[in-house]
């Protein structure tokens, strides 16, 4: 379900797409801003459950792409709840993932976010992944 | 095209993002809250052509998702065209697909959609659904 | 990001999903509408580097989907930053596409572009794409 102020909702929508878009291009400083300093990443991967705070989140992040040739990440919501200043959301992305050792995943997973509006901007304040689907594939990456 | 107002064109796509939403969680009273009462669904599968009315529409879809460990369900705009209380819309759907006896698909399709706003809310009136492509893949759902 | 009127920010992610749809629907008419007259179209593909004009545009586009069975095409923005009647986007793409020799490929890529608003209307100006990932696949095309 989605409700809300409309402007609220297209631009959690946005903040999400923006942090996908900062995965696609590995760029740290734009995929850091999305975050609140307090924020919470509960992953649920093996050995890896939860961060918290933002500079833990980042250097998880950090860690995490290095493995990587390159990441695509793109995002869909199911769900956009705002009440002021606060919000919930669920988003499905939807990944191509080619690690360093030549191996490549198409990966679906779903996300339930909590936002925080601070000084007009949204922020993630909470993401729980569930990994739903993987599928290894092989291809090539562009010129 | 998109046409109308943006609250309208907005809500519309967010009414297909709800079903989808519906169809990943398999959430059956989510989802036939996206249809008037006297809707009708136009599959255009072999021996399946047309469904009439809300109650018969629940019936088959719950039938259909028997079949399926799960299904990953994204919708992408082509044109939502807004006019009153009465909007067309085409989206392209993609879709992961387990099923039960272990195969999976990607299905890519078109829907051509209605939608008619009452009390201040859109439902689903009409959908007919054109099967674009589909892929048989091997991969593993996630933990 | 994504900066500027809620209104234009909406319009020009329905204006690549037009073009899309257009792509979808191998509609020549409703694909050229969405270019200036004097847009560029950078390709970065070998032997196809730049086109500039409408016309070369739509005739480049004529004879390239000559060469397919199907092509589908979606999009997903990664940033829109609007500043009156000029913005900027970033978008990424995925495509199923079928070449009339029987082969499939799925594409990812990612489009550079800028929009110009005239009449109250967003045009795509310049288009640049990157090719990020291609993956060949069988499947089977829809009824």
């Amino acid at each position: 379900m989605f409700t809300g102020p409309i402007e609220d909702r297209l631009a959690i929508r946005e903040l999400v797409e923006t942090y996908g878009d900062a995965v696609t291009r590995a760029d740290q400083q734009a995929w850091e801003q999305n975050w609140t300093e307090d924020a919470v990443w509960t992953l649920n991967l093996p050995g890896l459950e939860k961060v918290e705070g933002r500079k833990a989140i980042v250097a998880l992040w950090v860690q995490a792409m290095a493995g990587y040739e390159f990441v695509l990440m793109s995002s869909s919501p199911g769900a956009i709840q705002v009440e002021g200043n606060h919000a919930t959301g669920r988003f499905y992305t939807s990944e191509v993932a080619r690690s360093k050792d030549g191996t490549t995943q198409r990966v679906s997973g779903r996300y339930e976010d909590e936002y925080i509006k601070r000084e007009g901007r949204w922020y993630i304040h909470r993401r729980t992944f569930k990994m739903l689907y993987t599928q290894d594939v092989t291809g090539k990456a562009g010129a």
